[in-house]
């Protein structure tokens, strides 16, 4: 049996796809691995450390907090820009995007595998982000799974099991495997309660709901306001400019 | 007229490529970009920046220096372990690899280059490090230009022009070109004269000796004894082990 790596966020997709891996019993080791580039908030990193903790996972944190400010500004995820409220597909929502993060996160993971001599590295893109997202789209993991066998002598797979599913699905999965949601962190801002007004809370909100277990994180209004508010957010459809 | 981005180590084929990209007049501006991934010693950033300043250039540095030692263990060039002497194609320089580097390096390129609008990233991938740099071989090249297009809604193309030529034939470019060759450091050690006796040493050696001119950096040796040496490294071929 060999060795996996995965790509952890903190938010509710990797953390899942980690208990997952774990799961199948596929790998004798399982390390995490996290990006610190400078996101506004250190919610999901700290979350993604007690799900390690709590799953005995060997766990890294890369810092990389300079770049986000001084290489790869001009989102609102790592810069002083606002955070837009409202639904995903909204071209506003495209400031939250940080200019090539998941070929900078996995090509880092991919380096760990290298020098861990793991055999496979795990991202939890999924269908959700591909409208926003062009590195979540599956053209896009296919272009990488080819780039990861050539880069080393050492044979390498990227591994995206979820890119054909959306949250809800994902969710799901979640449900079977007793997964601890209460240790993931989805919302844009850093706040002690969920907004549950952000695109990625109206998300995440509708997977829950989907799945049928309620979501254990708090919110600032109760699960049924914010459940009402985010299937208003769908109805309304994206805001027309 | 756009922006470039330049990958520029501060080693000769990345430094020919800045003044070549700058002589080609096609682009409005050049912005170089050079990563501190924990090399063993600060010489070739400090030549890129000198470079940079000369040819009026805006330069990066990012730091990853903490990667090198933390994530990307197992290499000569960013741990303890001892450089190896002798011909690039023996088994033993395959320690100077740093796992992943040029995906690493590449995916820092295109997301500045996305952030600051440049629609185009060079790096210096040639032929003569093939053998034993699988992320400078053409394949991987081809691989990484696909899913550069693919990363962003913003087109950015990657660019190798130096894919299909050696060493010697990127020195002969920057003789034409009447590039510094004394602001570049190539050999693996970072001491006051390059040691003559590295994989490095030995095809910067030959590459000049190619091109008819003299190199203007300082050896240990003097030129007649530095360039027999190659040349008998080149006779001898790879040991055997």
């Amino acid at each position: 049996m060999s060795k996996a790596v995965v790509v952890l966020s903190g938010g509710m997709d990797s953390t899942t796809l980690l208990w997952d891996i774990l799961n199948s019993g596929k790998y004798a080791e399982v390390l995490a691995l996290s990006v610190n580039y400078g996101q506004r908030h250190s919610k999901e990193l700290d979350l993604a450390a007690k799900t390690c903790e709590k799953l005995g996972v060997s766990h890294k944190i890369v810092d990389m907090a300079s770049i986000g400010s001084s290489l790869l500004a001009g989102s609102s995820l790592t810069s002083g820009i606002d955070v837009p409220e409202g639904h995903y597909e909204e071209e506003s929502m495209k400031s939250t995007v940080v200019p090539n993060r998941n070929m900078i996160l996995l090509s880092l993971a991919i380096g760990y595998a290298v020098s861990s001599d793991a055999k496979a590295v795990f991202y939890g893109a999924h269908a959700g982000d591909h409208a926003i997202y062009p590195d979540c789209r599956k053209e896009f993991v296919e272009a990488m799974k080819a780039v990861t066998k050539l880069c080393d002598w050492k044979e390498v797979e990227l591994e995206a099991p979820y890119v054909d599913s959306d949250k809800g699905d994902i969710v799901e999965i979640g449900k079977q495997l007793q997964v601890d949601y209460s240790l993931t962190w989805t919302c844009y801002k850093g706040n002690e309660k969920a907004c549950g007004k952000c695109g990625a809370c109206g998300e995440r909100i509708l997977a829950f709901d989907k799945a049928g277990i309620p979501d254990p994180i708090d919110y600032v209004k109760s699960w049924e306001e914010v459940l009402a508010d985010a299937k208003l957010m769908v109805a309304n459809g994206p805001e027309k400019k």
